[in-house]
């Protein structure tokens, strides 16, 4: 894989160029993007001419290709959200993450690969560790596309487990900020309420600086010694939904951490939360329904099975009980918020297991939760199941604290490097 | 005025046809429109043909023409946001608000004049009450199309006082509801935080029922007989600033409301809502400066000299301060609450005066506090100034409390049936 910081330290330095960036994600394409698909639009070329620009290596991004989730709006590649309603759709301007990413000097290398409007249907994408396997959803070209090495940063986004989940299963860093940290303006929307952009990358550090970057935020943990984290293992309400291997590996990933130093607890799970998880579904589908209107009402015969479905028993979801959801979304958050009082982070699955077969972009059932709660999340990369394919544990963070988030998820990083 | 609720009873009995309705907008639009200049957009024999379509009129919105805003996505009109950098723009798909209109058996008529990207430079739209001053902005058409009986329903946005003020500057009602009750997918962003989808209408109870059809809510007041409200008299920090007509507007309002049996309290002004008044400039500002990047980055130049001075300043609105304002939001929303524990709406100006001169489309003062509370707003048309023009008064509800605040708005109203 490339590493975002790395290649930005090696440019600072004067040892690499912009155009050298996009000639090693060239040679990676080459390689691999016929077997993986991780892009619905590339133009490398343009990347090239892009790479000239003078002050470029000097700007936040320092020149680096970003590949840009197809449900964000972009002024010079097709923007079609995964689905054929939009095929050759072109919009007059770039989504707002778009603009600040050219904004802080990143080139936009292509459109990463969304499946259908961002649900669950997928796309062409296959896992760079297994083709036989999915690199999951929905931002399924992001993932892959920094896992097969052809991108050093992608941006997607996550409404149930969008980021986090193909994250895990490609074996890549991702940071699901808090929710709006990054902007969504000009992006497709599914649910409003919980669509949140977010950032994938080799690791954390690689991550945080690519966010750091793009927001201008003092995001950035390369240069901090940071103090062992407190951290609260949650074994949640779904806890056992998680395969034998995934456990371990959630556990395993405490153990090294309390070895390291990291104080390790682990607090009781509060019923508001799982009272939280089950909203989730009721937010989403009664926002979806309202979301979609056109593409549901205009053009039903065009969505997949699995959405369509969706969308019509989400026609059922009254406003009442949408706004039932709300409150009990706003009490967990507080409920939450004291769980943390003394807790930095929690450890807990990224996913129920490693990448299943291609038919499905697998469950967000580890993700929905924390995507409600509007806290930040990072996947951390490292272990792998029996099988030998990546299995990511996930760092919870408190609202708002994403360098905090960020600092404990590259401790942890740190504590499982070497460990197989 | 075209009264939305009237038409819609009138279609129900069989007395009128949608497509007799376009013909009273038509006959308006022949009259007033070239004075007027509500439209962007507008496309009566498409709408008459639409008005035609089968069962039409037992739909919730009746078959009723709409005017929508030009920042909210329209497939079949162009969507140019107010700006030429957006000329001839023609979106994909509708707008989340323009499809659950549709959706509703709403006709959309046309678009209605945006100032440019819906901030403070004029377009070309002119009072209907006076033709030599502004409508108010930044939803300038929609206030004006409804006030020169061209529209029964038009919706707008908001992000400081861009549904509010041109309602009371144009005569008349308009809800800007609790945030996101309607929802802005497919809209044109200026602040996330803050951008809010309302509606216009000729009086209260027309604004309640065009809300209740369009997001399928118990919104619609006149089928109720409402107990008198409790209403509280808001001097708040920016008292001062309204005109002597709008106090006495305001105080008229309060005293006529009193005698119909409503309970008057003026309770103190909290120091944490004046607080959190001077943050919403700076959540607007930092926000903008982001959600605008492309428009500023790559169309400097074809920025009005106003937006663009907005967004050079905005560009030192630090993230620090921005979390600041957020927080200050924060404890701001819970005071409010605990304000209004008692309390069913404030009674308080919509603008500073009547409408000013065409070269400004006036100040935001009396509402960009509660466009960052989120709280219901509603403009309560009905008094004018010593020189005749239209003053509104605007009841704030409780959040999420948008019927009970539409309640005591009716009731205001109907106390100052008659007033002069």
């Amino acid at each position: 894989m490339l590493s975002a910081l790395d290649l930005a330290r090696r440019i600072e330095a004067g040892d690499l160029t912009p155009a050298a960036v996009i000639d090693l994600c060239a040679a990676a394409i080459a390689a691999r993007e016929g077997d993986v698909g991780a892009f619905a639009a590339l133009d490398v070329e343009s990347a090239r001419r892009q790479a000239q620009a003078a002050g470029l290596g000097a700007r936040p991004l320092h020149g680096l290709p970003v590949g840009v989730k197809d449900i964000f709006d972009t002024v010079d590649f097709p923007t079609e959200f995964g689905t054929p309603i939009y095929a050759g759709n072109r919009p007059r301007g770039d989504a707002a993450l778009v603009a600040l990413i050219r904004r802080a000097g990143g080139i936009v290398l292509g459109k990463t690969v969304s499946t259908e409007l961002a649900f669950l249907n997928p796309g062409k994408t296959r896992n760079p560790h297994d083709l036989g396997r999915s690199p999951g959803g929905s931002s399924s070209g992001s993932a892959a596309g920094v896992a097969a090495g052809m991108l050093p940063i992608a941006v997607g986004s996550q409404t149930g487990g969008s980021i986090i989940r193909p994250a895990s299963y490609c074996g890549v860093a991702a940071l699901k900020p808090s929710y709006r940290l990054l902007p969504t303006a000009g992006m497709k929307h599914f649910a409003v309420y919980l669509d949140t952009a977010g950032v994938f990358a080799a690791g954390v550090a690689d991550v945080a600086f690519a966010a750091a970057a793009i927001t201008g935020r003092d995001l950035r943990i390369d240069r901090t010694e940071a103090d062992a984290p407190r951290i609260g293992l949650a074994r949640s309400n779904v806890w056992g939904e998680a395969s034998a291997d995934m456990q371990t590996a959630v556990e395993t990933a405490a153990k090294r951490a309390q070895a390291a130093g990291a104080q390790l607890v682990e607090p009781a799970w509060p019923a508001a939360l799982t009272e939280a998880y089950h909203a989730h579904g009721v937010i989403q589908d009664y926002e979806a329904f309202r979301t979609l209107a056109f593409e549901y009402d205009r053009h039903r015969n065009r969505l997949s099975p699995i959405l369509r479905d969706m969308l019509d028993k989400a026609a059922h979801v009254s406003a009442d009980a949408y706004d039932a959801a709300r409150r009990i979304t706003k009490r967990a958050r507080q409920v939450l918020a004291d769980l943390m009082a003394d807790i930095d982070v929690l450890l807990t699955p990224s996913a129920p297991s490693a990448a299943p077969a291609p038919e499905t972009t697998g469950p967000a059932t580890f993700n929905r939760l924390w995507t409600l709660m509007g806290t930040p999340c990072v996947n951390v990369p490292g272990l792998a199941d029996t099988a030998g394919l990546p299995l990511g544990v996930q760092v919870v963070g408190r609202f708002g604290r994403d360098r905090e988030a960020l600092l404990a998820a590259r401790f942890v990083e740190g504590a499982l490097a070497g460990v197989k």
